[in-house]
């Protein structure tokens, strides 16, 4: 197989012919295959169903307290041992709350509008203008969070070791921008992992905004799949050390971990920042689900347990990955027309095409009955201004699924950069 | 024993003294007694133990979906059906959330201050100036919201039949007042049911503002513990009828029929303003813990099953509140320096003091070992004009732990009342 670049039309014409005829095979098949979410399997799923009888009735006390009444705004003390502890934080840093992390990270931004952050001059809802930093390709709900409270959204673009630290150096000293998205371990959805350089770098900023806030939302914190657990520089005393404490709130859930949206989250930030969110949230809620956060106690035991656990999960998601990447390496990479991450942790494969071809593949894919996270999805606003990012999502469906669809999507790649090229 | 007001000062000084007797031997006793709050007891709790083993592992499938996953925003449709049921609304006015209806009352009131509601001309952090009606005595927890969000909040007194109708349509001709907040069936902390004429007359309002809301906290929808159900007028349809539909929010949850805080909740609007929360909460959450809602579903059932299993509660409840009033009834009625309610369901026990004593008998009461909700907890910013009101909870403690709870509360209150006559 030669790259495109180097075929003639005539080359290129017999190569789009040849995957047309696929592509008009596949589609008489009737795919309804869905690669478009990171959600776990039902065999990852399968992993955890030891929650599914705990607590055991009349061991419902724990720390001292009846877990299924009301009380203790920031979480059963072992659930934020256990976060605490997987995070390398302090159990003081740490609020154990509802099923989902998401909404935690929501939640600081609107009380960031409604209310300020512990360093704000005034609500931001006050302010004429409010910026946010966000690296691209990136986790489409965060930029949905950023545009919903009608945000600036400034494009940071991803270097290997995590954001373009020069830009966000430049762009913090503007006092509009207050914060910045990041997903520092196994990003969304490139599997980057942020080195020492970028976290220290991080830490070290020097925002013009008092309140700028970094959303460090570790949600892929002990997510490997292929490899040994990496450790990567603790963000709350790295802050701390660099003199902004406040500047962080850290998110972890266990999502991807026991099960999606049923799971068990957290928010870590300073004490100081922590005093003025309990003061917060006692406004909206009595306490969250302390027997889900039990469950999880009981279940998951500590930070050894959790990445025991873990093992199991990469031994259901390794292969995947190995499936999506063997096929992207034997169709695609030989013809140039896409480049793609190599990611050791979290839940996707990101898949550059070539320049405006990302918006057709996904089009091509949807006819045959594939879903993919939307083109685009992965940059603020929904717009990727050169049209080629693409994210895979190799988790939810079953071997056989998922190589039907990565069939089908080589094909669509290869009918989108032939249609580019030949024009 | 005579009236307080028909003593003369020896008669009074001989019961002040006899009381203050009784108080030193209290005392001594070392008492550390919780009446503060309307958490279930223990043996209340232990009613869904049935929950902790639900569902079964391998039947976790529901409404055809794994309940384990990400997805489907406003709820597992087995659990939206159970409200729908129990609130005697459609299944597409519910939303089924997670664990606290407070934590969704807060998000419409914060939605209003950052989005508007359905019908806002703008945000409400964008208003001068919000105004909010609070029936008082009332619920703490409404009033803190409406507090942290820097509302104006204006007293309407409640009546025998809900709140002061006359008031309420005299107040809403006002475009900076936003809502109400109600508690329609066993108000907090008074017992009352509204009558049909009162939610007939909310629903019937033509406040000036568009996008005035009841807030219709049905906490109480199906508490009984004496008598059987009663149905009150049901809302929703009620507002359709009068024009408004999308002037009400109503709210419930099992917090008090499984576990507080670790039950499921929901809200019930009109299609109208559904269709414009799940705009909004789609950039908040994926999911809510459907796990936990498919708990409830089969723990649950039905309505049916539901009264069923809140006969339970009543069997334990019903003696706890008969302590209360029977001992209310032979030691301060005769006195004439207290009045109260029977409640038929609810929580609470409301009890007016003479004018002036309520915070000093709270006091008394606190040195005492026995912790009450905070006298002017049930008004606005915690001030009670009158300084009369306390809300007794009678729920939490064990009857022999109650029993002498009351035994000091009665003292205290004899005592605070001769002191006010004495002067």
């Amino acid at each position: 197989m030669n790259r495109i670049a180097s075929m003639d039309r005539a080359q290129l014409k017999a190569l789009y012919a040849e995957e047309l005829q696929k592509y008009e095979q596949i589609k008489a098949k009737g795919l309804k295959l869905d690669m478009s979410r990171g959600k776990p399997g039902s065999d990852q799923l399968d992993l955890s169903d030891g929650l599914l009888s705990l607590p055991v009735s009349g061991e419902t006390t724990a720390d001292g307290m009846d877990v299924r009444n009301y009380g203790v705004l920031d979480g059963l003390p072992s659930c934020r041992r256990l976060f605490a502890d997987i995070l390398g934080v302090d159990v003081k840093e740490v609020f154990a709350a509802g099923n989902a992390s998401l909404n935690l990270m929501y939640d600081v931004i609107a009380k960031a509008y409604t209310h300020g952050l512990v360093n704000s001059e005034k609500p931001w809802s006050r302010l004429e203008r409010v910026k946010f930093l966000c690296p691209a390709p990136g986790y489409d709900r965060h930029f949905k969070i950023s545009e919903t409270f009608g945000m600036e959204m400034l494009t940071v673009p991803m270097t290997e070791h995590g954001p373009d630290m020069d830009l966000v150096e430049r762009l913090v000293k503007d006092p509009d921008v207050k914060g910045i998205w990041c997903v520092p371990k196994f990003s969304n959805p490139e599997g980057i992992v942020y080195s020492d350089e970028t976290i220290l770098r991080l830490a070290r900023l020097k925002p013009a905004a008092p309140d700028f806030i970094i959303m460090w939302d570790n949600a892929y914190c002990v997510h490997e799949f292929d490899g040994e657990y990496v450790e990567i520089r603790e963000i709350l005393s790295t802050c701390r050390e660099a003199g902004s404490p406040d500047m962080v709130f850290e998110f972890a859930s266990t999502s991807k971990v026991t099960y999606p949206g049923a799971g068990v989250s957290c928010f870590a930030c300073s004490e100081r920042s922590m005093a003025h969110m309990k003061k917060l949230i006692a406004a909206q809620s009595i306490s969250y689900d302390k027997v889900n956060q039990l469950r999880h106690v009981l279940f998951l035991k500590d930070k050894a347990n959790v990445l025991a656990h873990m093992k199991k999960h990469a031994a259901i998601l390794k292969p995947k990955f190995d499936a999506v990447i063997s096929r992207l390496d034997a169709e695609i990479a030989p013809l140039g027309i896409a480049s793609y991450n190599r990611p050791k942790g979290g839940y996707f494969v990101s898949l550059d095409t070539l320049p405006g071809c990302a918006k057709r593949t996904h089009a091509l894919l949807k006819e045959l009955g594939v879903v993919m996270t939307g083109a685009g999805a992965t940059f603020p606003y929904g717009v990727d201004p050169e049209d080629k990012n693409l994210r895979i999502a190799p988790s939810y469906p079953p071997t056989a699924e998922l190589n039907a669809a990565m069939e089908a999507l080589c094909v669509c790649l290869k009918l989108a950069a032939c249609e580019k090229v030949l024009g």
